[in-house]
């Protein structure tokens, strides 16, 4: 295993240690248990934007605390959900009065965790809602998911959710839109090597020098086809048509109904693209692969979206959801209407990611 | 060979396409010969900034060019210095008749190229001046040297050379400034793995499973010892004392002496760290290491500095300056003295390193 660490036991800690260390000026961390806030407290009349899950993604969610993005993120062990207690101190934490917004990537601990930490914050009289996110077009179901995984999406929501939160949106008006971006965003990923987990110290799978995994998570967990390795070209082409012929997904999702007092199925559908959209493409590093190899996924990318009459309005370009030193990528594609730019353009001041202040 | 390419002979011009595609909004490329330059012609009386080198240390220099650092970046082949042609050309498109400084990192071809380079554009009556990079503390003379090789203070240098030019300094004084952040600046980094060249598909050195390579330039040249892997508080703490303790370093370094009308050879001396100092601390992956490994490093460098009674006042974490798909990482260090904060805090807005604009 190689890895520049200390003991497998303590990088969580020392991590955390080392981002306090570097962005004391943005955040400040809690160490028992472990989230991470904004240095300044939430402003009255502002929704609290929340999110966490395991380790091993960073600089998801740690790295976008901050002005315009989170209020908090919890992080739990590597690939391991946080607890509903670290969810709710964090709540608790950052609540001005208006409300929190968690958002939850569809995986079965942190779908569980977050709802058991809400109705704690709830009953403690803060008004919460979770928004879960499920945007992996490559599988349904897996090791860690009912449904489809929660991956790229999920750093375009945390900024545009972000930047309407600071705007003034209130806790349905930002559910709302929270929704919206995850039944328009789509994403796909694909790994040349695996991951290896500090704890167990050996690949989550195994693979040849000569293949590749499609349709990889986030957590080092197989895919959906092995094959043999192709040209940048070829698996760019594969996985954006895969995304763009995705069709009309429907699932139900549970959230807070805060008229009825419980938590209420809700089928959702997203819409297939279309000709003519507009999109926010996102191309992201599983966290080996360096962003000259990303410059030849988005090219070809672009050509396929121009063949297929999609517009590309905006792009982010790096490692953003990682799956610790995996080499292989993602693509995330997000249909753009004008409420989604405004807040995707709006500023942020975050550790990992900056727009104009 | 594990890496999302086409052929090997295409992947520079691809990532160009890439690069133009994706921050069309910031830069432009020119493909006969290559050269990235910024979308605004470089506007009456600014110094023109310029660097270049081998591809392979993405996004080192053309994810540099952008208001606030450089005007134009030449990139070679991989690990292959850019041809003097291609400096020349760059130099033409960008200067504004206030003339061009060029950084070059210390490197054999670069350091011959850029001056072949140079000579073409004073025949044509661009005022020129080459300031040289050599930062690597860990060897003198490599594979690819004469002397120190330039390494992360580069990445530093083109970001507050670029603040000064903005804000009006002459040539005389960009190039004093760019010498001085050389003389302040101090690296030394270590590889995990090694990396393979697209052309060659083998690795450039073998490495045991348990084994680190420590020393390590930016082209996967071998470095000064071999060693056990060891923890990352022992790799650190090793670094940064080697920085801290390096001594005063003499050479001899080539410039323009725009009276006598001729290269002259300039003694160059670096003070060593002292107590007391304020520096910029960059921590850097060597391309496969992930953001939170580095946090571990940042700690550990902290901790180190602060009992060596030096303050951090700034920082810098990411790959920034990479060696392909190398996992490892190095740091750089950097006297802060009030001139070289000021222009590190100057807005930048460039494709991969962004300032508050």
């Amino acid at each position: 295993m190689k890895k520049l660490i200390n003991h497998p036991d303590n990088i969580i800690r020392e991590q955390l240690e080392g981002m306090q260390l570097a962005h004391g000026d943005l955040i400040k961390v809690n160490y028992e248990p472990y989230y991470i806030t904004r240095k300044e407290a939430t402003p009255e009349g502002k929704v609290a934007l929340v999110s966490g899950g395991g380790s091993g993604h960073e600089p998801m969610h740690g790295g976008f605390v901050g002005k315009g993005m989170l209020d908090a993120a919890c992080p739990g062990e590597v690939f391991t959900s946080p607890t509903p207690d670290q969810m709710f101190e964090a709540a608790k934490a950052v609540d001005s009065g208006s409300g929190v917004l968690n958002i939850v990537k569809n995986y079965t601990g942190d779908v569980m965790n977050f709802e058991m930490a809400a109705d704690m914050a709830m009953a403690e009289g803060i008004k919460v809602q979770n928004i879960i996110v499920d945007d992996d077009i490559a599988v349904k179901d897996s090791l860690y998911t009912a449904g489809r995984r929660g991956v790229g999406t999920t750093v375009l929501i945390e900024k545009i959710c972000g930047g309407a939160a600071e705007d003034g949106y209130d806790l349905k008006k930002l559910s709302d839109l929270c929704k919206k971006v995850n039944r328009y965003g789509r994403s796909m990923g694909m790994a040349l090597t695996s991951c290896i987990t500090p704890a167990n110290g050996s690949p989550s799978f195994e693979i040849s020098d000569d293949e590749m995994e499609i349709g990889i998570g986030i957590h080092g967990e197989p895919g959906i086809e092995r094959d043999k390795l192709k040209s940048v070209d070829e698996i760019t082409e594969m996985m954006t048509n895969s995304i763009l012929d995705d069709p009309a997904y429907h699932r139900v999702l549970k959230e807070w109904d805060a008229g009825k007092n419980q938590w209420v199925d809700v089928e959702v559908v997203d819409d297939p693209f279309k000709k003519g959209d507009q999109v926010i493409a996102f191309v992201n590093s599983m966290g080996g692969t360096p962003v000259s190899e990303l410059y030849g996924v988005y090219r070809k990318m672009a050509h396929v979206l121009e063949k297929r009459g999609i517009k590309v309005v905006r792009n982010l370009i790096g490692p953003f959801i990682t799956s610790l030193e995996m080499q292989g990528c993602s693509i995330t594609l997000l249909k753009a209407d004008d409420e989604i730019l405004k807040y995707w353009d709006a500023p942020a001041l975050t550790p990992a990611l900056r727009k104009k202040m």
